[in-house]
């Protein structure tokens, strides 16, 4: 019998965001495995960390962050290799995803290399993006509102194309991209429309309107813009959540 | 003192795709709210049945299936109303959200309501979305992808559009639009990318390539489409789950 590859979705942060059977299955796998930068800590781990048991074996898959070449096939090679290890002597293997396993996540590359091989489980989680709608006080979509999801990477005229044939928008990704992507929301009056969350359910999270929103943004944040059906969300005063420490 | 207004998300169907936060939430309210359709019992309710105490008020809210005209403004006021009391005794209610509160739920006829005289949080919960594609054992969207939300009641060209300017589309509110949708993929040759389900996560859930899909949808079923950036995610096989009683 082989151990079969669970995708754990852990939620945007709060470990209390962890459902019930993401908590079940890391507190019974043997092998926990999670993404981590080679500059630091893995975010992944720091949200379970008080759930992860010590007699666990531990297996960090080091993704480089220099370089915006991604995926980097080497490293995913590597892992799916060292992985299917622990499987063939039919331990169980826990990968932790941040929000959604499936949702913009990087373990599509191991589901790519070893689902085919092992018996594999997604455990779908809370996106970032839900508990953003929650943190702001908006929903995200309504009724029949059409809702786009467009990674701030690209390039102005593609999200602008976005936002006009969309009655709710998620800007995911912006990272460097804030300035620009502050800009094109002026030029089309959407920045009354846009709340900005950086480090969502975490201590430290920051919920601002975009006006007021004018520093530099972290890879983890995301601009919300509502203007669907329901015409008293967009006269519902934003959240704003910020941490004394932030700064 | 007043009591504080929980939305609840309680996820897709599964009782243990609720977070942690969730379940301790309604362990603790004195005042459990849901849905429920004035023609059968609550499917909320059922989803966390097992989780909530004797000793609770229970507060459904009655929802008339009859008509298309939605919000029940009436049924929302009533409940509002209703639900203020409670809070007024300092009592917390927790609301039961199927999926996640705020995204295409009805909890915002109550956070409009209530959420201005009285502490409000929203829990954010595992979409129908996310285990959707985690049930299906394909990526929502991938790195750069955009993903498009569009309820099926909108008409063909509106649909149409999206699909031609999304990588990964999710289209919602199947029901009696069925036919109608499958047709249009079909003209537009993507059914072959397209994955049908309904009743996510639940024990009768089914799953299958939207080829192979050609009775009646109920209500709570969708069509996951990917064309997007990870050309593996278009070669491999829709997963199928039928459960032996489903006819």
């Amino acid at each position: 019998m082989t151990g079969t590859l669970y995708g754990l979705g852990i939620g945007p942060g709060d470990p209390e965001l962890l459902t019930l059977k993401a908590h079940r299955v890391l507190g019974a796998a043997p092998v926990v495995a999670y993404p981590q930068p080679d500059t630091g800590p893995s975010f992944a781990r720091s949200i379970v960390s008080e759930y992860i048991r010590e007699d666990r074996i531990e297996y960090p898959i080091v993704v480089p962050m220099r370089t915006e070449r991604f995926p980097a096939k080497a490293v995913y090679d590597e892992a799916a290799r060292d992985l299917s290890v622990y499987l063939d002597e039919g331990r169980d293997v826990a990968v932790l995803c941040e929000g959604d396993p499936f949702f913009y996540g990087s373990f599509m590359y191991l589901y790519e290399r070893l689902a085919q091989s092992y018996p594999c489980e997604v455990v779908p989680g809370v996106s970032s993006m839900m508990a953003g709608a929650a943190a702001l006080g908006r929903p995200l979509a309504a009724r029949n509102d059409i809702l786009t999801v467009v990674p701030g990477t690209l390039p102005d005229e593609e999200i602008a194309t976005r936002l006009g044939m969309s009655d709710a928008v998620v800007i995911i990704k912006i990272g460097r991209h804030f300035n620009r992507i502050k800009s094109l929301l002026e030029s089309l009056n959407l920045v009354a429309h846009a709340g900005y969350l950086e480090r969502i359910s975490l201590g430290e999270q920051r919920i601002l309107p975009l006006s007021d929103m004018t520093a530099d943004a972290p890879y983890f944040s995301m601009i919300l813009i509502y203007k669907g059906a329901e015409d008293w969300v967009a006269s519902w005063p934003i959240a704003r959540t910020e941490h004394a420490d932030a700064h």
